[in-house]
Formats: C-alpha cells, sequence, structure tokens
C-alpha cells in the first residue's frame, strides 16, 4: 500500500464527510421548525464537521491514484468508518446525551440500514434527532447500492447484477455511463421514498412519521419513530400492506430497476435473483399464514397480512414488526429465524446471503452431487443465460464460510460481555446480516440494544459494519499481504 | 444403477445383519445371568432376525458387480438403514414396550453415536437393554471407522487420514493389506475399550457401568447407563479424567493409530488434523475452566475437570455431562454451542464438521482474500507435506453448505412438530453432529428426547442418520443421475 492511495482514499471520504454535514442542516431546519432548541446541536455538528473534513479534503488533495483492488477496498473500508463516526456526533451532543458507545451503535445501525436501535423513548425524542436517524438510514441505503453496482463487482466480490449492464451498456464509454446511472439511481431511490411517504400518509400515517418510515422502508434499515416499532399501526392494514410492497421493492436489484425505468429494458426483469427472492418472499409469507391461521383465533386475510408484513420485513432485513412475533409459536419462529439469512438481491439495500448467493450455492451443490457419481463430469454453473467464471463461484463460497465462522466467533464474544445465549446468539446474526432484531425478549421485535453492555454494543457495531461490506471487503484489510509495498 | 448392484448391496447387508443378531446373544446372556426375563426377548430377536437375515443373505447370493462408486454409495446408505431398524426390534419387543418412533429413535441413536435417548428411568431398566445400547454404540462407532478408512475416501468423500496409508502402504497389494488393517482396526478398538473399562472400574465405577461406558466413550457415542449421565460421577475426578482421556482418543484418526500401533510409524501422528483438534480442544477447555473459576465459587482444578470433561465431550460428539453446563453463564454456554460444530479427527467416531475440513477451509479462506488483492495468484492449499486437490477442496465446501442449509431446514421441521425453536435450532444442531444434547432444558445435558413429539423425533432419527454418513453419501441418493441406467 503506497501513500498516494492512502492520501487519496483519506481525501475521497473527507468529501463524503462533507456532504454528511451538509446533510445535517436537514434535522437542524426540522428542529428549528418545530421550536427545539436541538436545532444548534445540528448547526453546531454541520459547522465544525464540514469545516473540518473541508480541512482535511484541502491538505489530502492531488494527483489521483491508480486504480487498483487495493485502492477499492481501502476506499470502501475508511468511508463507511468515517461516515459511521461522523453520525455518531449529534447523537453525542443533543439532549438525549448519549455515550460514545451509544452514539456509535446508533449511527453504525443507521448507515449499515440495520435497524438496531439503543434509544428508549423515540415517541418523545427530538424530532431532529428522529430525523437524523432517518437519513443515516437513507443515505446508508443509498450508499450500498452504489458499492453493489459500481464498486464491488470490480472487487470480484458480489454484485452479480451489475455484469447485466456492464456487458451491454458500459463498456464502450464507462464514466459517462456511470453518471447517467448514478443520477438515474438517486433519481428512481428518492422518488421511490416520496411516494412511500405519500402512500403511507394516505393510509392514516402522520405526516412526520410518514416521512421518516418511508425512508427508512425503502433503506430497508428499520428505525422506526415508535419503540414497538409497528405494533401501533397492527390494525391499519392498509399501511402494512403499503410498507410490505415498499420494503419488497427495496429489495430487488436497482440496477435492473433503472435499466427498466430509464432504458425501457423490460427484459432486465428476467434476472434469475429476483424469481428466488420474490419465490422465497412468497413461500414464507403464505407459510407462516396458514400457520397463524390454524392456530389463532385469526381471519385468513389478517394473518396472511401480519405474516407478509414480518416476513418481508426479515427477508428484506428491515427489521420492522406489527407485533411480538416471537409469540407466534415454534414453527413462526423458526422460519423468521431462516428468514433472517435470506436477504434480498445483489445491488438492493438489503443484507444478509442474498438471493444470487443461493442460485448459485444450490447449482455447485447439485453439480457436485453428480460429480460424486460420474468424476470427470463437466458442469457449469449457469446464472441465467451466462456462465459463472471460478473467481465468482470462489466469492460465493468465501462469503459464505467466512460468514458461518464470524457468527460463531461473535456469538463467542457476545456470551463473553454476560449476553444470554438466545440473545448471543440471534443478535450476532442480525447484526451481522443487518436485519436488526434478535429472537429474545430483551432484543426481539419489541425489545432494543439499549440494556446490553457496552462491549456488546462494539462488538454488534463491528459485525453490522462487517456485514454491509459484504465481510471480504473487510477481512482483506487484516490480511499482512494488503499492506505490503 | 442394475439389479445386479442392488442385489448385491443387499447381500451385503443380510450379512451385517446376520452378525448383528449374533450380537444380540450378548444382552440374551446379560439379562439370563442378571434373572431377567428379556433374555428371551434378545434370544428371540436373534433367532428371527439371525434366520430372516441368513434367508436374504442366501436369496442374494450371485456373481459381485463391478465395484464403483454408485455401489459404494447405495452399500453405505443401504447398510446403516438396515442395522439401524434391526437394532430397533429388540427395544420394541423388551418389557419397555417402546413404540416403533421411540425403538428405530433410540437404535440409529446408538448406531450413530449419536447418544440421545428417548429413555426415562435408565436406572432401573433391564440390563440387556443397557448393554444393547451400548453394543450398538460400540458396533456403529466401530462401522464408521471403518467407513472412514476404506470407503468413504473412494468416494471423494472425506477421509484425508487414509491418503497417508494408501500412498505408502497400500498401493502394492491392497486386499491383503486391507485385511490387516481392518483385523488391526478391531484389536485396537476392543482393546481401548478394555483399557477404558478397568480403568472406570479402578477409579470406583461398578463394573457393569464401567464396561457400559466404556464401549460408548470410545465410540464417543454417549449413551450412559444413568437419566443424569456422569452427573454422579460429578465428585470422581478420577472417573471424569479417564472419561476425558479415552473420549480425546476416540476423536483421534483410527488409521495414525493403526500405523503407530503396527508399524511403529511414529511419523504417523504428525498428521496436521491432530494438532488442530488437540488444540481446540485445549483452548476451549482452558478458556471455559478460567470463566467458570472467575464466576462461580470453585477450584481451579475443579474448574478445569469439570470444563475438560463437558467441553470434550462436546467436541468429541460424545454427550456425556457431569453438570447441567446449560447454568455454567452465557460465555460457557456459547462456547460449548460452538464445539457442538467442531468433531475429532477424519477417521475416528466424531461427527460434525471435523478438523481437516477447518484447516482445508481456513486456507482456502486465507488464499481467497489474498487473490482478491492479486486475483493471478496461484496458491495451492496444503495438507502437511501434500497438496489438496480440487476435488476434495470441492468436497469439503459441498459439506459446508450441505450441513448449514440443512440446519436450517431441519430447524424449521422441527419447529413445526412444536418443538420449542431453542430446541428445534439446538437439536437439529445435536443430530446433525451426531453430539446428541441439544442446549434446551428438555433435550440438553440433563434432560432427553423422551417427550419429544413423535414427528419430530424421525426427523432426529434422519438427521443423525445423514450427520453420519457425512451427509453428502445420503443426498446422492437423493439425485435422479444416481438411479439412472
Amino acid at each position: 500500500m503506497n501513500r498516494l492511495a492512502i492520501r487519496a482514499a483519506i481525501h475521497v471520504a473527507a468529501v463524503f464527510a462533507m456532504y454528511l454535514s451538509g446533510a445535517m442542516l436537514i434535522p437542524a431546519a426540522m428542529d428549528l421548525y418545530f421550536s427545539n432548541s436541538d436545532w444548534q446541536v445540528f448547526a453546531f455538528s454541520a459547522l465544525v464537521m464540514g469545516g473540518g473534513s473541508t480541512a482535511v479534503m484541502l491538505a489530502t488533495r492531488g494527483a489521483s491514484p491508480q486504480p487498483n483492488t487495493r485502492f477499492g477496498f481501502l476506499l470502501v473500508n475508511l468511508l463507511w468508518l468515517t461516515l459511521a463516526l461522523a453520525g455518531a456526533v449529534p447523537f453525542m451532543m443533543s439532549s438525549l446525551e448519549m455515550s460514545l458507545t451509544d452514539a456509535v451503535f446508533e449511527s453504525v445501525s443507521g448507515i449499515t440500514t440495520t435497524g438496531s436501535t439503543v434509544i428508549n423513548g423515540l415517541d418523545q425524542a427530538p424530532p431532529g434527532i428522529i430525523m437524523w436517524r432517518s437519513l443515516l438510514s437513507f443515505m446508508g441505503g443509498l450508499g450500498v447500492i452504489a458499492l453493489g453496482l459500481f464498486l464491488l463487482p470490480f472487487l470480484n466480490i458480489g454484485g452479480v447484477s451489475y455484469f447485466r449492464i456492464e456487458s451491454s451498456d458500459i463498456a464502450d464509454r464507462p464514466f459517462e455511463r456511470f453518471q447517467t446511472f448514478a443520477l438515474s439511481l438517486i433519481g428512481i431511490y428518492t422518488m421511490l421514498v416520496s411516494v412511500c411517504a405519500i402512500s403511507y400518509a394516505a393510509a392514516g400515517m402522520p405526516g412526520f412519521h410518514a416521512i421518516n418510515h418511508a425512508m427508512t422502508t425503502v433503506a430497508t434499515g428499520g428505525f422506526s419513530t415508535h419503540d414497538t416499532s409497528f405494533l401501533r399501526y397492527s390494525d391499519n392494514l392498509a399501511i402494512l400492506w403499503t410498507s410490505s410492497i415498499f420494503m419488497l421493492i427495496g429489495g430487488l436489484p436497482f440496477s435492473v430497476m433503472i435499466l427498466f425505468a430509464v432504458r425501457g429494458r423490460y427484459d432486465a426483469i428476467r434476472d434469475p435473483q429476483i424469481r428466488v427472492y420474490i419465490c422465497y418472499a412468497i413461500a414464507f409469507a403464505i407459510g407462516v399464514a396458514i400457520y397463524l391461521r390454524a392456530t389463532h383465533e385469526i381471519s385468513f386475510f389478517d394473518a396472511l397480512t401480519h405474516s407478509t408484513f414480518n416476513l418481508i420485513s426479515i427477508i428484506t432485513t428491515t427489521g420492522f414488526a406489527s407485533d411480538d412475533y416471537l409469540l407466534w409459536g415454534p414453527f413462526a419462529v423458526a422460519c423468521i429465524y431462516t428468514a433472517t439469512f435470506l436477504g434480498g438481491c445483489s445491488g438492493s439495500t438489503t443484507g444478509g446471503i442474498k438471493a444470487y448467493r443461493f442460485l448459485i450455492l444450490y447449482q455447485l451443490l447439485a453439480n457436485g452431487v453428480r460429480r460424486l457419481i460420474y468424476p470427470n463430469m463437466v458442469l457449469p454453473v449457469r446464472y441465467g443465460d451466462r456462465t459463472i467464471d471460478q473467481d465468482m463461484q470462489r466469492a460465493v463460497i468465501l462469503f459464505m464460510a467466512s460468514f458461518f465462522v464470524l457468527w460463531a466467533i461473535i456469538t463467542v464474544l457476545l456470551g463473553a460481555t454476560g449476553l444470554d445465549f438466545l440473545s448471543a446468539s440471534s443478535g450476532a446474526l442480525a447484526s451481522l446480516t443487518n436485519v436488526g432484531p434478535g429472537l429474545s425478549a430483551q432484543i426481539g421485535p419489541m425489545g432494543n440494544y439499549a440494556d446490553v453492555p457496552d462491549a456488546a454494543k462494539w462488538i454488534c457495531s463491528a459485525a453490522m459494519l462487517l456485514g454491509r461490506l459484504e465481510i471480504l471487503s473487510v477481512l482483506v484489510i487484516f490480511s499482512p499481504v494488503f499492506w505490503r509495498n
């Protein structure tokens, strides 16, 4: 790793920290409008952080380094770390007087669109802080889509969907195309949030809550404006269905949406991961609905509404809840547990393992079993009409292996902090997949991470970042080879 | 799959069922000696099963098929299924009057050396039944070592240790060598059980219990003669250390023991998986001992004794317990949970993922991360002084992937039977790894599977067989390619 690359990475991170400082003016305006004195906190944060990051940006100007994979990995890690720390500043300085640990946890949870919270009393919290959480989620969602579309595929990690754009559209004039795609992405993403907010409001959600929830719905973040998440809307089926639809959309590959919206490329919809994702979402929702209808005094439509909302919330790694689903019975809990692993599509805001990895893994398994019988059989791994190369197969396997090893390690570490086993195991999983709520009463759908030991909060923060950056991008940094000149 | 192969596989299974009928005379003699009328059950079972299997054996005589991998897979599945069902007969007919479900569960648990039980009141059960359980474990252990040494490596699944014998010793006169190795194996295995029984007795365990426990210790089975496992010996540190040592030996590769004992090949001990296995066993035992010393009123030596006994019991997939370790605190429980995955060496009686897979997986991960930085780097996967070929790497990955997918599926299925989530998840894991006890009070170290729903017992039985046959051997049977002519 040479100095030039490190300097350039710091430069880019400073530019994004500047954008983040600018974004702080939104909650400042919000608090000012609601006559909450916290507006000064945001204005001050924006000033200090904006000044600081501008200074760093200017100090690190210079020639661009040769773009290579090492620079890419360095940049990704530095960027998310900077934004996570910068995002924590308003939490520490606000009237909530959060500790450093809590502020960083909340900021990481936002920027990684996990949606775990350490704040008790969200309903009484200053509107600026609520808005700041939603904004972090909103920006985190946008950032991770950009990461999945434009950067990770170059680093040979994830992002199967990108190739679809590349092969047909980008090859000739890459940078011009990039700009078009980036602008389309921001346009589509913002439009989705707006339509979602209007739908929420039309369904009866108060305006402020509609806007905040819309931002964390499309970002599949899961921050709510209420301590009990969507429990207070549990009788408003229109709100639950609206939310289900926009969470589901948030799990779709934005590359496909861009091609679809900008170019009218209807064929893009045939991306195989979409089929897999929609299929398992429907299967889980209907399965649990039938179980709920059979075991509870509830109409099938009510059962289907709640089952769809909560299962899609988990599958898309959002983390909203309309009910304490831990009380739904063992089959439902086991389904929710399994759903925690799934995730949506590559190039979406969701975390977890994701549909395209299951698709590739299934073929690797089926081929492998066939090869046990006929060792000399040559069997390609296909993704739609393309063949998946060795590098891609290896990346999928590496991700899965490191995912399960890390899950075990994080569970043991959380256990060491004194967290009970179910909280430790499910908290580790829910952090690593960016889902948020775990499977114990304490950190479950109706609980939060407020009373978790400080050490556990740091461990979960690290797990959320690891999960958000698809694990491997972070592990690379810890390889001695990475730092060699 | 041709008729010749099916006939031949049935023939071999019948031969082994005949051996099993012969083994029934041991508990018959035992019951006769203790004047228990159950001796008639065993004598009758032996007669009927012996007659039946002899008839099948004679009816299926004929030319041997061309040995190939499909025949190998068919044979392995048929053999374990036959022995599991045949082993269930005495349980159904004895004075315990077990249902078909319970009898099959207990028999599968024995033959797969899992050690889960559905019998309440073991301390009052007829001695013949106790002995039959131990014998099933004993034979299951011997069978799985033979499988791992002589068959699985040919099927390209597991058994890394075998190559070490093959390359240097077998290549020239394979069948003559096989016989020598098989006889050495039986000799060493039986000798280990005898020494273990004598050590138990010398440490103060009554003779009958010493013999039974010795059989299930070396087989890393975990069937105990008491409802509360080793709790009644929790003050007898000599018994706990004896058990720890023989469980640890049971987790070693028997190929190495054979080479060591028969040929004096001291270099065999350098098998890298042994180092990995011993290292993680020591690390977990000491880690939990320190935690116990720090959190409980207990001397370090007592803490180390109980920690070593229970952790080695889990790591070697035995399943004995000297205490209700679920009450040891979250860090200990998280460690025990993680230990459930580990297992011992290839070619041992242990289940789980096993040390050599971790060794290969670690290198795949480290190489993969390096290749993310330098995509054109060529990095071999090494096992000691050899290079692991692509087929072996693929088998390890296939095993891991199918292991985690099956774990999730079995958890959901167990949840559907009404088992609470923690029992479902940990029961699925403990069955698939052949450990036995789960992490809930019901099926934990001081509980058993007696009150689990019938459907769950069948699911766990299937999981135990899947785990015992290294998953892939069973999955092959479900591939349409397998049955094509």
